[in-house]
């Protein structure tokens, strides 16, 4: 199998994003890469790229960045690395394409080249969140800043398949997220999601608060891309910094400090379940191809992660398995 | 200094609150509550409340619940409790009024029967968050569920001041929640604010991320009511689940258990650290008196802490500093 890997997108690239290759192809032997990109800048970091038969360069002289309007960027940059990974994944080049560059430019990159599935008006960055009971579904974190009640219906079907085909869960509980348990809280948009979803076919259970969101009770979260990524962000934040303390207060004494050696495999254990570059990267679904968008500060080791994604994504076919189940959810909702 | 306290709001009302009450009473000997509720219910639990020359029952025959509509209730039942205890607050017979009961009821009854301060379009509910450096304020948490760019502001300088009196932080360092640091990421509303906030004449630094929060970086983050309500509520849950999966590792061989042991301690205060219910109550920012809404879900502990927020804000007089400052703030901002 082929992936397009966006060289030059993310806060470490070229170099965190080149390593993650390279281990990626240590790992599956399966593995083809097509590394798009400015050929001086990869070949001067990884000069072997040229005589690897499972790697081949496609070069491009443009990228687009974090801080740049991502339709207005896509229109001008048309040589952008996104632009150009998409475009392979389009024209059937590479099955999936892999960037933690600019989220919006991925987005509009995979709208506009490599298009949308039939009744999905707005595609969807899914991604998994640690619970007590292991990872479960949230989408959508940040694809989407301006949600609509529809999108959020729409959501719903998107997450139920994924929750299925990455997890294995079938028939998902799917939760809304809200303000409050009861059927009456929200925001205007999620008040009217709420009876959209309620009507939707899935197996729509109701409004979950924040607080229960790391426990075992959702299967699938449905919110608006701008909380979600809010969410997403925040319970890493929130890792962090508990684990700091923890290690402050347990080093503060002689006691602790004895106990603190005997517990630290345990809470090496802990730090590594809440790690997101374990996670890899975030599909964005929708779409008709499979795109992952990985963090934009990742290193090496989870951009590996996030062309793993990729490969079970193809593998497991996500991609045909979600559009054939879109077919029949427009049939159940309507 | 008088207190009105509402009796039958909240998940474990009237118990925990009377509860509260009495270890407020005992803890300050210059504090006089005015108990506002079902007089038989309160007596019932609570007979002593009748001789105690620091107590008085004012009895009212209607409660506002979680799952009722908050406008339509207020104005439905005008013999509601909240109701009755903020028109207390409004008539100068309390100089506070403390409520576990539904957010949106609070607010409809201070709006209605306190009233907004002059430049206050709508007010806020605050909050602390915790961090590495200790709390931090954030605003707003859950009374503006479709917040408009001048509301949030308005919920800078509200949060300014605030920060000041309540944290002694002077002239805080002001950030906007969105999806990004940089100045072009944001959703409609924040974008929007962003500008506003950048031209308020506040201390104001730019966007900040989901992920910063809990580090030491902003004094007040200012969001939408919706969003903020999930960060809080994110933050108490995503301690909870991490201290149940350290508790699960440390204790999972018998190394870790002997170090679980010693470190047993430490935990405690980092899980102190984390428990809401130690912050007390938030108040409701923007109207002219002192309106302190505890955690719906509030045993006896938390409502003490709420009722000695509010004892702290009638100490320090936070209502006339920030109606003071607003007045200068508004001159500030034209």
């Amino acid at each position: 199998m082929k992936i397009a890997l966006d060289v030059m997108g993310g806060d470490h690239a070229p170099d965190a994003i080149l390593d993650g290759g390279k281990d990626a192809l240590a790992a599956s032997g399966a593995l083809e890469l097509i590394l798009v990109g400015d050929r001086d800048a990869i070949l001067s970091r990884y000069p072997q790229a040229e005589g690897e038969p499972r790697v081949e360069i496609v070069h491009c002289s443009e990228v687009i960045g974090m801080d740049e309007h991502p339709a207005r960027a896509y229109r001008q940059k048309k040589d952008a690395s996104i632009t150009v990974a998409s475009k392979l994944v389009a024209d059937k080049t590479a099955q999936a394409v892999v960037s933690a560059g600019s989220t919006g430019a991925q987005m509009v990159a995979a709208l506009f080249e490599i298009g949308r599935m039939e009744g999905v008006s707005r595609p969807a960055i899914a991604s998994f969140i640690p619970t007590l009971k292991g990872p479960r579904v949230i989408l959508d974190v940040g694809a989407n800043l301006d949600s609509l009640p529809e999108n959020l219906r729409q959501f719903g079907w998107l997450g139920r398949i994924y929750c299925s085909v990455a997890l294995g869960i079938d028939n998902p509980r799917i939760y809304l997220l809200s303000n409050g348990a009861e059927a009456e809280k929200g925001n205007a948009v999620t008040k009217e999601a709420f009876g959209l979803l309620e009507a939707s076919g899935l197996n729509f259970v109701g409004n979950v608060e924040a607080r229960e969101i790391t426990r075992d009770m959702a299967d699938v979260i449905v919110c608006d891309g701008f909380v979600g990524n809010v969410i997403l962000k925040l319970v890493e934040g929130v890792a962090i910094t508990l684990m700091s303390i923890i290690k402050r207060e347990i080093t503060a004494d002689t006691r602790s400090k004895i106990g603190a050696l005997l517990v630290r495999p345990s809470l090496k254990r802990v730090a590594k379940t809440m790690d997101y570059s374990n996670v890899g990267g975030a599909p964005l679904l929708g779409v008709r191809g499979n795109v992952v968008k990985a963090h934009g500060s990742s290193n090496g080791h989870a951009m590996a992660c996030a062309i793993g994604q990729a490969v079970d994504m193809i593998e497991s076919d996500a991609v045909g398995k979600i559009e054939k189940a879109l077919a029949c959810a427009e049939h159940v909702s309507q």
